[in-house]
């Protein structure tokens, strides 16, 4: 039954009696079934049984009978999540999501959404408190993509660890999909899920390349109810290129980091970068990998690697990368795979309890840079929810990185596009419509315009910066304004530490809703 | 000119040529001074020569021109910053501050202050980066008070160490004020500073009594310009005594917690307390120290320790307790100093840098309890700023402690008095008009009315369950009203994961604002 590849891939001769179908196993998910995934950022995840399971309610017409709480380390692939939630199979999920159906699902009600830190997702699951209504307290069935088994019945995952390792801790059964269409991805790996207090010890992590655990999961074998062979890949999308706005927010990004290392805040290799997802990563990423930039001996601490790292790598200014998910393109996975012995002893994935541990992105002293829906003049950041209601993909790692970093830095174009004006957006609001970073957070703002370094500034002090620096010129007016009545009426009333028009702070983002943009003619 | 008792204390004798009166070292700070002092909660701090400086000021009708960028840890004493900040000395303050003149001073635009997570202040300062604008990246003077002086120069301090470690490190110049009207606080200090990225290592901290460091403040001593002796203990305030209803808000946390301990979430001993300042702390504290609570071998790692810690350790349900601050009563000092061999191996004081540590508050699990202004339905939080504008005192430890903590839990009476409303103000709210802490950290509201278990819930999930076990009665109608109406209007428009009414969020504040209550009548 099992191929001669599986074979080779499992090493642990007991799990081949369990082989099994995907089909066959759609008795273990019950309706109300509380199921753990692998998968982080599209990568790493299953795809048979889920498939499966799809097939089944759509062929049996169950759409809406068969429900469960879903949660996955971050996002798993779009055509197995999204399949679930059109065929409203998903009652329940945290902590993050991509994928048009679901967000779909959550914005109208239909699917119960939490986002949680990322770090803290795992400990909390741990903890229990995502199954405080289960009577076993546990998670039902984990289903977990591995690229390998070890002899002690070890799960080797691929492209991604994400929350594996707690999932698998936490469920009462463990169905494992091993993808044997990759290479084995042994010993890239170093897992290590630390124990809970009054328990817990420090993370022996002092730099990026440090080992702390095993190169596997470890699992308890007589959880596995069933291995089941995988036959496609990832399938990942290609990264979405750099343009001209994003090439200008790297520019100025990079040109502060230089300033930084004139005076002698930064060392000249900097310090570990960790870098979010998008055209303004990649850009960033971009330019550090050419010869302007400069900095060599870099070093990557962050949640997920891009394309971009590889021509970093191949820059020569990149000794080493950790993270908990390498999502590249089908070209980048490629090369990848085409190089593994240039990459490989450079790389390490790590769960997603220590890739966005704040124990260790302080210690390390992490460059964190990520993109905001909207920044406030103030410096608060809305990461989550379009007009503070509508969920985009939910907070993922953004605020264990931007709270704890050495240098916690938003980059943002100044502006986007709305229905009927090219520039009817400004990401610069006077109050941001949902705030998951705070003031307290923040150390530095980037657009294509310029930087706003904010360390140390009052907040009537930063708006003006922000204003000045980074909004775009169609907007500086309109917040010059905001600013000036705000501080006008605030102070006369001796409550002007950060000035407000409260009563009518949304009122650009109410124009844009009735009118199509943000331009509004005054804030009377 | 050294009395006997100042020689009994200073055991290094070079630091008693340089015995000074305070009076005479005014030349030290020319306008423009960046100048750190000690001092946490209104305890440690210096007086003799921020009260020279100001008597300098005074006599001398120099008000305005003589100003100074000032850094403390927290809050110094009442009676010396509230009289710089009215004689128009204070330039910029950071990060916290407590005081009715330096309120004005910064809630009118005269004080350029700003507030920073307390353990992140010290980080940031030894990173220059509160002295970018300085050439010598240094502060000019450090002013601290000390209980004793050891026979290496180092500085033991009192009631508080805040950021004196690092303070002391940033200033060019140090003087120290030994205040000899307190015992000498020998063996009650921990002081470690960690090093900076890319050479810090772990904090090894796995129990609040473990020690890491050294009794005292490392001090060069050819930094110390001068000592001076101070003559009058810290002039602290009677602690807010227990009411009502912040008994009734105690009683339901110390609910929750036996709820927890029961379904074996918590142990017996539960975690690690934090617990803040005020009459609602305080009662919290108190309550553990009664009998019905039945919980034995507690430990506590906090920020300040409060009068009604002394309470809890008589009642021999606390074993230990760690805090950067012991902010006592007269009183309550009186107690402690009375009682000093029954407290003193219990008690540990560390600098904030440690005390607040997101690595080991996350590592101990604390249970994390602090006071807010005001708490949305979603659970965001506000700590400080009044109408989004107007700021109290700053955001102290709340958001190291409620981002970090295991339990993160919020308490606050479900209503204050407005000037014409008994009920007039709703601390349950539909929109924060200034967040702090975001709905990703919090886990628990509690008020006088019950309390809301809001882990893993959705939004609109925590939104019913905080109004309807949270709010006071005059206000559940008029929340739910505005729940239901967002929910309506976001989730037939595909934007209800998290429903608002965006542009009528702050309906109840304007109504405060204008009518004196946020009793509304309708959301129309």
């Amino acid at each position: 039954m099992a191929s001669a590849l599986l074979r080779s891939r499992v090493k642990r001769p007991s799990y081949l009696n369990k082989l099994a179908k995907a089909e066959d196993l759609v008795d273990l998910f019950p309706h109300g079934s509380y199921i753990g995934w692998s998968g982080f950022t599209g990568v790493g995840y299953p795809k048979k049984v889920p498939t499966a399971l799809a097939d089944h309610v759509e062929k049996n017409k169950l759409e809406g009978k068969l429900k469960y709480s879903l949660f996955v380390g971050a996002s798993s692939g779009a055509e197995t999540e999204n399949r679930w939630a059109a065929l409203d199979m998903i009652e329940r999920r945290s902590p993050h999501q991509v994928g048009k159906e679901i967000a779909k699902g959550l914005n109208s009600g239909r699917i119960k959404f939490f986002d949680k830190h990322l770090s803290m997702f795992p400990q909390d699951l741990i903890n229990g408190w995502y199954t405080m209504n289960k009577p076993s307290g546990k998670l039902d069935v984990a289903v977990i993509e591995a690229s390998a088994i070890t002899e002690n019945g070890g799960i080797i995952p691929g492209a991604s660890v994400g929350a594996s390792p707690e999932l698998v801790q936490m469920a009462d059964k463990v169905i494992i999909e091993v993808n044997t269409t990759t290479p084995s991805f042994e010993g890239l790996h170093d897992i290590y899920v630390p124990e809970q207090a009054p328990y817990s010890k420090p993370m022996m992590i002092m730099r990026p390349e440090d080992r702390i655990g095993t190169p596997y999961i470890p699992v308890d074998p007589e959880k596995v109810v069933a291995i089941v062979e995988g036959d496609y890949p990832d399938k990942t999308a290609p990264n979405t290129p750099e343009d001209e706005t994003s090439q200008a927010i790297a520019g100025n990004l990079i040109e502060f980091l230089k300033h930084e290392v004139n005076h002698g805040r930064l060392p000249n290799n900097l310090l570990p970068l960790q870098s979010g997802i998008g055209n303004i990563a990649n850009a960033v990423v971009g330019g550090l990998s050419k010869g302007g930039a400069n900095f060599k001996n870099l070093k990557v601490w962050t949640e997920v690697l891009q394309d971009t790292f590889l021509d970093l790598f191949d820059s020569g200014n990149l000794d080493f990368a950790t993270a908990t998910s390498i999502r590249f393109s089908p070209d980048g996975f490629k090369r990848f795979y085409d190089n593994w012995d240039r990459y490989a002893d450079k790389l390490l994935l790590r769960p997603q309890g220590i890739s966005n541990s704040p124990e260790i992105i302080r210690r390390l002293g992490c460059i964190g840079m990520n993109t905001p829906v909207e920044v406030d003049i103030y410096a608060h950041a809305n990461s989550t929810c379009v007009f503070g209601s509508r969920m985009l993909n939910g907070l993922g790692g953004s605020a264990d990185f931007l709270r704890n970093s050495r240098y916690s830095i938003m980059h943002t174009p100044s502006i986007r596009p709305s229905k009927t004006d090219p520039t009817g957006v400004s990401c610069i609001v006077p109050f941001a419509t949902h705030i998951d970073q705070t003031e307290h957070d923040l150390d530095m703002v980037v657009t294509e315009q310029g930087f706003a370094d904010v360390r140390g500034l009052s907040p009537r002090e930063r708006a003006r910066v922000i204003i000045k620096n980074c909004a775009h010129p169609d907007y500086q007016p309109i917040l010059t304004d905001y600013l000036d009545r705000a501080e006008f009426e605030c102070l006369k009333k001796g409550m002007g530490h950060e000035p407000h028009l409260l009563f009518n702070a949304f009122k650009m983002h109410k124009n844009l809703a009735e009118n199509g943009t943000m331009k509004i003619n005054s804030w009377d």
